[in-house]
């Protein structure tokens, strides 16, 4: 009688976070690749471009003058997608299939380092430190503005993923409302959390409830090194390729120790374990198809909590960074996430098993130091 | 005092078939784009293209040879994502957080003409009613077969959007689980229908209940000319730019006189009246920046109904049509739906009201015939 082979047979997995569902067809990485290559990457960069609105002692976009900073520099958006003063008030909808909500914030960038030619991977991990320092503080004082209910913290790296210049830096997106991704994931985390029976193993949330990646995680550090989706893990973080990634080398970064609900709560020791979990993880991003790997990047968490409407009800929300990469057998070549995934469900070929493996059996050393 | 403007003020809107928020920027069109630019489209192609593995009288990648098809010609996918054969039973998981749901079903290929060098947007009005015909043929012989739930009819157009061969074509994935998408959209349609009052004037669902496409289509036919977001419509079918479109160009295609369930519903003049419909709308799309224009889209419908627990209770799904559309500024220039849309949620720059006015403004005469 047949057995059924994850690594052979098609199947669907659930995605806990989202309550989606990805179909997973092994037996397809054998397709030929006949559609669009993606340009190969420019050569070698300088590590000052006179012409990048980003480089130290330069002028942007809006005009105004960069510093000479030296470490990170953060400056608001000149193209912000929200603005900082409330809009006026909607109208009632005519009906309510055409609802309408105001929403205000602030679109700061942050730049992770002067030099035009480094990215996260090519940072040191002091330097890594000082961009989780940047982004604890815009978290701090973004939460402490008015109506900000939360604070999306992202990266968009390489062309392939819209990023329009390669000087390293990210996006914190601060708004007036929660965004859909947000509120689904915390959804899934109440929802979890008062349906599970506590967990004899793992760390646990706010008055002993089970908290869904705490449990996740745990799960995850039961299985043995070679057979799991574990990519790399250090003292107080882990990375893994989850069951129900949806992106072919998806990784998801989490601090498995304790229930850490935002940024601003983790610990010196978590902040350096965090600048060594995410050199290891982009490092070994590069090394797997020798070049500057393509990604967005973004961190989900607690909703600011000094809202009125942001109660302890919140405090189940796990920190976790999501990776989201869209190479899939080379430098050039990409997954398209289209038509059937657009339109019904994720679809992946190679299985988080292989993709975990593959990440695994990369170095922590850069190519490029190599 | 200021009064809210949608076409200056960031706001949010709520996609009701999905439950999720789009996030509207519209002063944000005037930001001057740095990014990767698409390479352009290659010029006139042959009728006929040896190289072609869609072609009439060519050898496919599997090795079969396509007989000389002369209008629409449909096969099995050589590279599918489900096997039509069930797969071993699977084991229940160790853990909730790690299900796994086997899946079969089958992937067909539609070539939708034999000519190479044409697309929906070149076909005839009698081209495009064979390929509904097809689609309808495909919908019924798939749906009953063992275990088929749901029939996902869909197309990829253009490199950009990873199709990989430029020869006129869809794909049908008919699978023994009903996708996510369908199953949201199917959700809420059923909530709507039993939470809202029923309409006064738009045709009904099921036992006189409310239809959410049945009403919302009934509100955009309410709006005058100018106002609304209608593309375009004809005796049954109207194209409209939905309030909480996602994609700048993104269109919604459903007929609006009564509530039809499935493809296999359709009356003979519903079916004429779709060709109609989608040659306006995708030459109208050609037309905005006189380019074959690509997309990715999708017929949403209601679950197969032969299966056991398929019962009256998906009477409320509407047949609709979805377009996603990446351009927005030119031939070259797309839309990245990168990190603040992956992680947080959707945003536009443009309103969906001046993207339905541009679509509006374009002719229903082919920029290449005129
Ligand atoms: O089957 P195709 O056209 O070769 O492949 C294309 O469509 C599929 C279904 O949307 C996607 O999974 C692939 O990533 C895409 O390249
Ligand atoms: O703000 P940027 O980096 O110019 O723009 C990029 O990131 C944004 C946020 O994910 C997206 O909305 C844009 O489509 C993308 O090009």
């Amino acid at each position: 009688e047949l057995v059924f082979d994850p690594s052979a047979h098609p199947h669907r997995r659930w995605n806990p976070l989202t309550n989606e569902h990805v179909l997973i067809s092994p037996h397809r990485m054998k397709r030929p690749w006949l559609g669009q290559t993606e340009p190969p990457q420019v050569g070698a960069l300088p590590q000052h471009d006179p012409g990048c609105y980003l480089c130290p002692g330069n002028k942007r976009a809006g005009g105004e003058q960069n510093p000479d900073y030296t470490k990170t520099y953060t400056f608001p958006n000149d193209f912000a997608a929200v603005l900082s003063h409330p809009t006026p008030d909607v109208p009632s909808p005519p009906h309510p299939l055409m609802t309408v909500q105001p929403v205000h914030g602030a679109c700061d960038v942050v730049i992770f380092h002067p030099r035009h030619d480094l990215a996260l991977a090519r940072l040191s991990n002091d330097d890594l430190l000082r961009v989780i320092e940047e982004w604890v503080s815009i978290y701090k004082s973004r939460s402490s503005q008015d109506g900000i209910k939360y604070v999306q913290i992202f990266e968009n790296k390489g062309a392939m993923m819209g990023c329009s210049n390669p000087h390293p830096h990210g996006q914190v997106w601060s708004l007036s409302a929660v965004p859909t991704m947000a509120s689904t994931e915390l959804a899934s985390m109440k929802q979890y959390s008062l349906s599970t029976p506590p967990p004899s193993t793992a760390p646990k949330g706010p008055e002993g409830r089970p908290c869904l990646l705490c449990d996740y995680a745990d799960l995850e550090l039961s299985f043995t090194e070679n057979e799991g989706r574990i990519v790399v893990k250090n003292d107080k973080w882990l990375a893994v390729v989850p069951w129900w990634a949806t992106w072919p080398f998806e990784t998801l970064v989490l601090p498995y120790r304790r229930h850490v609900q935002d940024i601003s709560q983790l610990e010196d020791e978590e902040v350096a374990s965090l600048a060594d979990i995410l050199s290891r993880v982009t490092t070994r991003y590069d090394n797997l198809f020798s070049c500057s790997f393509p990604y967005s990047m973004g961190i989900h968490q607690r909703p600011v909590s000094s809202t009125a409407d942001s109660g302890p009800e919140h405090d189940i929300a796990h920190l976790h960074i999501h990776f989201s990469p869209p190479l899939l057998r080379s430098a050039t070549v990409k997954k398209f996430l289209v038509g059937f995934e657009l339109m019904a469900e994720a679809q992946r070929d190679l299985t988080p098993e292989q993709a975990a493996a593959r990440l695994r059996a990369c170095s922590d050393v850069h190519y490029l130091d190599g």
